[in-house]
């Protein structure tokens, strides 16, 4: 059993989901955010208030962790000067500290906007070039970089988690973006407890029919999604009609992320209230 | 709902499985071919008779079409001459035709033959180079190259369904080659509800467990075939007895195609009656 | 029907399972091996004593052969001159002699430890360059790389099966390599009646879901494994314990032989009893 | 000695440059053309005016043909009519007459517009995709793919040259795609006493030291550029100044061919007065 | 002639050979640094002092740019903080300034350090993957990601010169991965002068026999180094000794800097003096 | 200055060219045949008589060895238990004295004809998939597996050069393929005063304009040969004349090994007295 595991973010709304099945494997799990958790804490869970960009908070929630889940930060684009701190200079902190307190492994909230520009109509594997579509996906190009330093010079392993669209299908992209909460949680715990992980990139997406990703390089961390968003497809592209296959928006991978000028939220754009997550 | 799909080669033995589906998903279905429908026309559904070779007729046709699935054209090798009639000269004025009058996507009746010198031995992809094995074969290659440009520059997306053996499974090949009829119509359902399409090109192949072909790059377009010829391999296998892995007809994936002559029919070689289609 | 099939290595474990199915398929199993059969004959069975070494003594079973199912050989790592005497003169004397008695396909017990210094982190498949791990290893790309010689110059049909672990599932690898008994069965059927072979490589494998190849190139072959070693994963995990990740024994598809000396068996590290096979 | 050689297109811009030289390695030059040649007749030249669209016209040219230096057809974007008399069905009267006399090879000159929509930044090579800027750049697809038919079926030899542009440095495009006539002789010389060359791809490009492309797969080829036009670069990045590199005629291989009209010429955007060859 | 280029880190020792060559292609020159020049400012050279961590002085250096030859920032490995502030920050001022200032393209002095962990026995290109060996170069990966979302969505150009080793030849890898500075001019001049550029990545790497790169991807930036460290390497050889080739200093692209810990500088180790550049 | 070189085959025609240059750079240099050597020994050298096959008698010359350059063996193909003798357990011999007595390289005469079978049209290199064309080419692929094994496992490296013809031009295929005395001396030499060579393989070839390899991979190595056989061109192809391409004879890299039976010489096919070497 992990003696002790870190969950940042834990107050947003994926990491949430994920409370519950860490607190499960591990004998403490200490779950940290800049606000308060969503429910009351666990049996074992512990929650520590600190803000990512602050290496001395960080460095004190790592003590004794052995391994972290970070998904802390902005889930969305942002000025760049927030994303610097929430997102650049947050990473710095949780891959730093936790190397010096002994972690083994992190798991990594990254996301399909460090590969947004690729076009959809070419699958996207573990080995597709980074082509972020904004600051965000740029901070989860750095991360995954850094990550890579970090295996290869420290040995910290990382599973960098390219999430698509956790959250409640809207739209046609999300029929084929779709990754439900029961699939994160599983993507989590096979992340969590493969025996090796070394640096890997694994697409976070559902069993749906139309998911436009390869995950085939990452086949031994043995993620097998169970979620279908094919129920949703008559709805949704009766909702969105004919769509412009010419507009990145619908071409390209990052979906809306694709043409929102930077700094500006992508989520808006969907016609979704940002939630922390 | 689509306003009108155009359905050549209504009357060949492919796209007549089509006339009822495609109906139901549009107001005005318009079926086209040289030779009269099998049945009677469907409550939505008009027949005009044209040639593709004729430029003015197949522009008649259509008038106001939002997509055209084209399976019109010679579905053998034939002498070059009516392979250019019908199948380059035929795609060239579907295309354009399609193009100036509004359409935003074709979904052609691509096929193995495209890529037929290839040995089977190595599982082709959306990547792989052409390698025509057939007049026939070469004007596949040609229609979709020209669904590409008018992707390119015109916006007008294509999807290539490169159909392996969509007929009775009759010989050891079709045991890894065949098409059921069912899903061939989900498959041309999927290429016409996808929300984009761009150029793409997959391979129209059962769910058969040896299907030699690899299909994850157009993972987007979410085709999930349910049938499997294995059910027939032992009765194939009995009747066709050992083959020569050196001759192309039993390596190549085009089949028979790889040593008839050119201009010589491939299907008469595996002892079949050419049917319309 | 077949008309001959020899199974070489037939009083081994893992071809002693071969035997019952094979004999189904045709008419005379040839069994052959250094050891007395660890059950009787079967009724269409025979039994030839042969040293793998001794190439007179492989002519004379090889007589009339169509197929041959070449398990035989030391089945773990050895000093090099017992790895040269059964696996390396072994498997010329079989292909030899197999060639001028006139068969048309060796399938080939082939290993995992030929590829067994690639990180697992990475999906190998087919074309994966040779990397092996031991002597056992290396005499398994030279038998491989024989097998293209004769495939290209002679005509000779070869299915390398590259098999993971098949044995019972005793520590944390093998929840990704484990290969049952019943899909190896299944493998070595579908690489028997498959139409065409020409030279092939495929990963002999269950359908774990940690299973870290790719084995679509030989999509072909129609291998479709049914056994999962998931069921084992908790206990495995638990006995193990946390690994590694910078040890080659756990990074490495070849597991233990990735640090073994040349020489030292492999198998004995793992704290199983070598037995035949 | 070649016995004799069949020069296409011999009135044109670039076949003119190549009578001399292929006359002195050969018996007799037969040149052919639907114009008179620029200049008299060589010693050992006859000339035969012939429609390349007329397949008993090109037959009588082939007689005797050993080899066949393929060069006629509209060398710019023409309506597709006119590229599908001339290039599409010129090209099969061409392989398939040829075939029938007994030829041995044909050197053709495709043309970089074959893969036009590529974009520079990308140095492309013999594996490139085909994506044709034009109906001219589709019909030297059409071609290739037919070459390989020929050669993959009827061991008909067949080297490709992919030419950027054989003409007066102009522009700032032209210091990278420049080919001069003195290494066009060349690349041609080469193409012809290879000894073998089966279906190859091949840039025809001079030594520029900004020449896009990269020949390396077809090295066997023995193809060694000595012109440079870098020599021009000055004069003409001065005269073009600066370029919108989001513009497809800058950014793509295929230059103003990229955004020209289909059927529109792109030589004379170049405001180059359009010339035979 | 271009209006205006602004040179960063002018004062260094790299940027320090490009003052004149840059100040006679254009009309102004605006050289900054938070150190004074080296030597007096040329004719139409102006000095500003300015800290690239400091958006709005950048911004105002950057007023009127037409072009932005970036070779600010630490040039070697620093604590964290410190590429912060002046590597990552800094970058993200210069490009975010050079946009909104209306430049059209960023020449960067990127590092073989973005891909320094991959072994030398395997040439890099332009497509390698990023692979840093220090937070040195996870700041040459960050830039280079944000230079491809900048052309991605913004249109601003950017040439990345992934330099090897920009310094006097000291060592026995030097004689493989030397810079001569009039290599560098001339590479710096290409990238300013190629007609387009869009996102590329080129090696800095002089014309050594043993430049272990290779950049037929970016052939058409015409960069052709004339200077060849093979004249030093009797004397580098045997100072160095025999060198342990499973010493990653040894082994890796990145030579020392693939042993040192994370924060410590690279250069030092190799018995140099850090100079600024 | 190195202590001690062996090298092996010293009375063969190739590495009797190797012994002068070889004894320049090292204190002492041991030379061992079968044979006695061709001339007299060098002021440094010293001969051992020694059969490649046997372990012990190997092991006596390589004490002290800290370089071996490998090129014994049989230079053509025989029957395998010759090659089985000399090629295989002789290289094994040399590998694992070599590591026992603290050999750091091996420098190693491998050859075209392990990848022999791939067509000439596409040019080979350090990535190519083993594919030989003979016993004596398996011996080769047997070798480099060897020597990837011994280096991943045991630090000794290696640097296979895979030979094309080191003879004089005698045909219109060495036109391609000749490696000169002086370029063979030349890659010798760099082979062995590289700093690192971990596992390589690099083509010997010279700089023939036709050389049907692509080196780049190989980079590192700094092999840059000089001489040049087109001088030989028109003379070979006219006394060849014309080849057939679908002969793969003339179609493949390893020439008339392509098809000779296997055991018997391809070097007597060429009409060539095979010398030792």
């Amino acid at each position: 059993m992990i003696s002790k595991i870190v969950l940042t973010g834990a107050a947003g709304r994926l990491a949430n989901h994920l409370r519950a099945p860490l607190a499960k494997i591990c004998k403490t799990l200490v779950s940290t955010d800049i606000a308060p958790l969503q429910t009351e804490a666990l049996a074992n869970e512990t929650f520590i208030e600190a803000d990512l960009g602050d290496y001395a908070a960080v460095k004190s929630v790592m003590e004794g962790a052995e391994i972290v889940v970070h998904f802390g930060g902005h889930p969305d684009e942002k000025p760049f000067d927030e994303i610097l701190h929430a997102n650049i200079i947050g990473c710095y902190n949780v891959w730093d500290t936790a190397y010096h307190a002994g972690a083994r492994r992190i798991v990594y909230a990254s996301s399909i906007h460090a590969v947004g520009m690729h076009p959809k109509t070419e699958a996207i594997n573990s080995r597709s070039q980074h082509r972020p579509d904004s600051y965000y996906g740029l901070a989860k190009c750095f991360a995954e970089d850094m990550a890579k330093l970090y295996w290869d010079k420290k040995g910290l392993e990382a599973v960098c988690l390219r999430i698509l669209s956790c959250a409640d299908v809207g739209n046609a992209r999300a029929v084929g973006s779709w990754l439900s909460y029961g699939d994160l949680v599983h993507l989590v715990e096979r992340s969590v407890d493969t025996p090796v992980a070394g640096f890997s990139v694994i697409y976070g997406v559902s069993n749906n029919d139309r998911a436009p990703v390869d995950n085939s390089d990452a086949a031994f961390l043995g993620y097998l999604p169970k979620d279908n968003a094919e129920q949703f497809a008559a709805e949704m592209f009766a909702k969105d009609g004919v769509l412009d296959p010419k507009d990145p928006d619908n071409m390209c991978h990052g979906g809306p992320f694709a043409t929102t000028d930077l700094g500006e939220s992508g989520v808006a754009k969907l016609g979704l209230k940002e939630t922390k997550g």
